[in-house]
């Protein structure tokens, strides 16, 4: 295997994942530079990533501001939760799967006075309990909730939680990393402070940063917050505002393939027309697998088209890693489940996959199944 | 400038700054690749990264673990303060620069009680004052100190000032971003805990993520110190021991440019030959300069091959932004000053830059020096 890829020109594996993903031949060689990261010339890079995706989340720069910070998109999670959580703050953190257990382990390494509402990671978060949570502890400042859970896939209702944080007054911060890009999201209208995504996710780019999409109205109340250095957002926010650089070294080759990344969004319809064809990925998928007898962890009304848990086979002599090993030597990469009262494995449908991709993928799987004599109906 | 830059096959700038450098061509073509952040492939690509850097340092695997972290190398750093200080622990920072007033800064945001050592920027640490804080506060647990303050490039005595931390029962922390992979260093005659680096420095990777190269034995007494997740240096070491991976998701593709990188390091005869390089830019760099009239500002003896600082020329024309965009419009980049007492710019030695380019930069300057009709000497 390691000989194989150091050959020159050995064709990279397909990317079933929640990221990084397997992304375009431009986006890549946008990275065949090198940038002065406090140069003219990556100043404007920066500059045109940040007004793109305030485009992306609807939004205009009077009312939001997009503030990329290095590292991966959990360390602009706790950006958020180390900067814009009052210290005599409290956070809740409504939980239906691992990445929202997260944001509370965050917020307890950062000693965030924090609470916890907790679904089963098969039902999407509930409005109205998140509600009355509200009403019974009027000390939460901050709620915090995902998106797209990377966990099982599911979606949850972020507008309506919205619409109960801001009726009681509280900041709203989303994860959004696995849906920015590809789920419409108007941030205004669902009353979000702080979303954050990745550079990495759906917009298809590489790794190396996150970013937060701020209310600057919320962000600008949150001075003498920050519990970081590194991850102070509102001291990050002003540098870039101050003369539009990063306070400490940028990955300048991942910014560069972004804006190349948001430029290929544009071209394809926006996050409508990426949509399409991740839903269409994940129509074919769901469709060839269930005809091989796979089920998904979830019910077909919460699941998402970012990425699917589906249940270990009850043959006896499934066995993921030899499953995963064997679907790798054909080429394509799938991910390890995480949903922790049942046995998955996931298969993510973004990045730059195609109808054809899923095909092919759907073909390795059916002849694997072949080679180990598995029985999955 | 901006349209320029977007023609395709635009030849990019040649970076005489402390990083992002210049890289070389196959490291940056390293990256036109997309690998599974959790998949076989790109795990040997951590193993190998993590083996030769603590060759690199001098030190074996028994002794010594080398911990990537994503971000900038300040983000390393502040894991290593967030990481290793004792809860009631003191940290003394020594300080002849913005460098190391940032480690101060880093250990003020996370509430580290900390003290500082202060001595001017023109002048080396002195380690006989280090050892006399220390016996008259014995109080401090960890002390920190830059290797080459990038600030004015000047070398701290590392090694002298790492036997009186030792004999004082401390550890020891060396932020050495501008000079690991540059000047040798033997982590173990230095007595160093932690040393932190970054990608897109002397080992001329791109940026992404930085590391530390922690003493193990030192790193395994910190269980329950990190004041951070993200950041939490225990934690990234136990996921790397334990199945090979990042906790979250790292910069693949500066990964694989790195291990690259570390190739041609090797190829170039390793830090040797790299200081040996690096030095023949510098004095070219100095000879060429003082005949046109411009001063150091450090004495000779203090000045390191990694970075020097100029003092601007006393003609009142002189404008540093004027001087840098006709630089820059000659495709040469320099760097600002960062001196607090006395008006400089920067002009970097590092990256994949060679005489024949000191010498292109050195003719820009004096034709730039003729255009804007100023008086250097």
């Amino acid at each position: 295997m390691a000989n194989q890829a150091q050959l020159p020109g050995w064709k990279d594996k397909i990317l079933f994942t929640p990221g990084p993903l397997t992304t375009s031949r431009l986006v890549k060689q946008a990275m065949l530079r090198d940038l002065g990261s406090r140069d003219f010339e990556f100043i404007q890079v920066i500059k045109d990533v940040r007004q793109k995706l305030l485009e992306v989340g609807q939004v205009d720069a009077d009312e939001y501001t997009t503030i990329p910070m290095q590292g991966s998109g959990t360390f602009s999670l706790e950006a958020v939760v180390a900067s814009t959580v009052p210290p005599a703050g409290k956070l809740l953190v409504v939980i239906n799967g691992a990445y929202g257990k997260r944001i509370a382990k965050i917020a307890s390494m950062l000693k965030v006075n924090t609470a916890t509402l907790d679904f089963p990671e098969n039902s999407p978060v509930d409005p109205k309990k998140v509600e009355s949570v509200l009403k019974t502890d009027p000390k939460i400042t901050s709620v915090a909730v995902t998106h797209c859970e990377t966990t099982t896939g599911i979606i949850n209702p972020i507008e309506q939680v919205g619409a109960v944080v801001k009726a009681a007054g509280a900041k709203y911060i989303v994860d959004a990393m696995s849906s920015f890009g590809a789920v419409p999201t108007n941030l205004a209208r669902c009353h979000i402070d702080y979303l954050v995504s990745s550079a990495n996710k759906c917009i298809e780019g590489v790794p190396g940063f996150g970013f937060v999409i701020a209310k600057i109205s919320s962000l600008l109340e949150t001075e003498g917050y920050a519990r970081s250095l590194s991850l102070d957002l509102l001291d990050q926010y002003k540098g870039l505002e101050k003369n539009g650089q990063f306070r400490f070294t940028p990955p300048t080759h991942s910014l560069v393939a972004f804006r190349q990344a948001l430029a290929e969004l544009e071209a394809e319809g926006g996050v409508a027309g990426r949509a399409r064809r991740y839903r269409k990925n994940y129509q074919i998928l769901i469709k060839g697998m269930r005809n091989m007898g796979f089920e998904e962890y979830l019910a077909p009304e919460h699941q998402g088209y970012i990425i699917t848990s589906f249940r270990f086979p009850r043959d006896p002599n499934f066995n993921f890693d030899t499953f995963y090993e064997k679907l790798n030597e054909k080429s394509f990469v799938i991910y390890p489940g995480k949903v922790s009262d049942a046995d998955c494995f996931r298969i993510g449908n973004i990045g730059r996959i195609f109808e054809s991709d899923v095909r092919s993928l759907l073909a390795a799987i059916r002849d694997t199944i072949a080679e180990l004599g598995l029985k999955i109906k």
